[in-house]
């Protein structure tokens, strides 16, 4: 959410015409984040957050901004887009797709505690059920073959030591058989600051343009490896307990997901220290822009392949 | 919105099952309104308000909670309703059927400031505007149908001066040729106790379980009834000209509703005089319950017989 495009007053009330929400009141650019331009926004009748799709084309965005729209509806506390009055939930802003969506209270939480953790995992299964009734259709853009093309882009920037780890650990991944495991839609990039807090209660669930159909697993383990691993790489086995058994009350897992969980942790370190790898090594042009350190996942995924923390709770439920 | 049905936490609890909101933290019944039973209820992923109809039936039940659905989609700052995981908006509860919908922030306000008023006013318009795309159609329930047959209800109960003055407004009514207004999905119901401010701000439009098509000026005339014209019965034309400029300037008047205004302040008069006449002279039972006075809408429409309020503004735009 960087700040790549600069918008002006004049072409956003323009834009703003094309909704309900009344007339422009102020606006400022927002700096974090990684994909995409945001702006805060206030209006006549509310506070919004102004999103230009730097990536994604029309054709994609309808996806993204349905499912957000099926979840907030089904009361998951999630970003809610604002239909515009033809309908749509997008339209252009300085030549790029724009979108406009209701402005959640709280603010992300850099070390969550237990209470949050628990609170993280029953919304996230909620999320996942209510996802069940969304009829959307969208594959992983950051699956197995975009780890493969993007090993082939950074081949020749690796060292010797980075690249034969990232061989073996996609060959690993290659070979894992994952058709078993309970797949639906996933939001794919749960870190904190993809999560709003009020408290205790999370307020929202945003950024959702890498969510797709996948194993549910992932989201977990996108989880586990963000907010229950520290800054020097040690896993917090409480904050995990907490977060799996909020989560597993309300779907509980297989065991088949029990004997998948290992190569599902490392799976969602390898494909973040993959993108960051890619940012890092081939950084975009932007006014405000910033790039995320790969060097703490790759550590989280050769921890993985010494040991991982168990999905929990553990056995029959 | 009084509490006529009470719910106990095992009943609620079974009904909330049925959405993607997490488990039940806290209720309590709300003592405000006329019609429904309300409660506010808080589970782990938000707070809710939930209504229990005790008039309305199943059937009748979509028109309203897909328009509070589709005017919250498009930014319009109104109660929205919870989807199901089973994709409707209401279920049944004690027998009733019954809707979980976002609980908004803010407060009425009593005594509307000129900037409130304005910020009201471009809601309104915004609301009228954005209920053009909703497929939705239901007749007003409190149309001059209704307003007949309460009539024959009342007869022996009113004195010879009120039954004068309801008979003699009635066939001004009924002879007002209203054709060739502007019309669309009204509120209907727009007092100051069912609209929620933060600071100047308008943060909730709720209870649309009167909305109909309707001409759009009705909105307008009980709004100019409730929130222009004090305890004494006196006019406020500072606050009535901040709301109605801020309306007029999303959509003009014309002039056939320059026109037809003062006969609409009256219908408009009228309709909650009757209301209020029909809960006075025959009460429901609640544990909870309270009426509002009618005398005061009585000397509105006496008010508006003799002189009305300009639409204001006047003349072309």
């Amino acid at each position: 959410m960087s700040v790549y495009t600069r918008v002006q007053a004049a072409d956003l009330e323009d834009f703003l015409a094309g909704y309900s929400v009344g007339e422009l009141e102020g606006f400022e650019g927002i700096s974090a984040g990684i994909t995409n331009t945001n702006y805060f926004v206030d209006t006549g009748s509310g506070r919004w957050v102004l999103t230009l799709f730097e990536k994604l084309s029309d054709a994609e965005l309808p996806f993204y901004l349905d499912l957000m729209d099926h979840l907030a509806g089904q009361g998951v506390p999630s970003a809610h887009p604002v239909a515009r009055r033809d309908g749509r939930f997008h339209a252009r802003l300085n030549g790029k797709p724009a979108a406009l969506v209701h402005r959640l209270r709280g603010a992300s939480v850099d070390a969550p505690d237990a209470r949050q953790c628990a609170a993280m995992g029953a919304v996230v299964a909620e999320m996942h059920k209510a996802a069940d009734s969304f009829g959307g259709q969208n594959a992983n853009v950051r699956g197995l073959d975009w780890m493969q093309r993007t090993r082939r882009e950074l081949a020749e920037r690796l060292d010797t030591e980075d690249l034969a780890l990232l061989d073996d650990e996609l060959a690993f991944q290659q070979a894992a058989a994952r058709q078993s495991l309970p797949r639906g839609v996933i939001h794919a990039d749960l870190f904190r600051d993809n999560v709003l807090f009020e408290g205790h209660h999370v307020s929202g669930l945003i950024d959702f343009y890498y969510a797709c159909q996948d194993i549910l697993l992932f989201d977990l383990a996108v989880i586990c490896n963000d907010w229950c691993i520290d800054d020097q790489g040690r896993f917090d086995p409480a904050a995990w307990q907490a977060l799996s058994a909020a989560y597993a009350r309300r779907r509980p897992y297989s065991a088949d997901e029990h004997d998948a969980w290992p190569g599902v942790l490392r799976l969602a370190a390898l494909r973040f220290w993959l993108s960051r790898l890619q940012d890092w090594l081939f950084p975009r042009d932007g006014d405000d822009t910033h790039q995320k350190d790969p060097a703490p996942l790759k550590e989280i995924l050769l921890a993985h392949r010494e040991r991982t923390p168990a999905l929990l709770p553990t056995g029959p439920a």
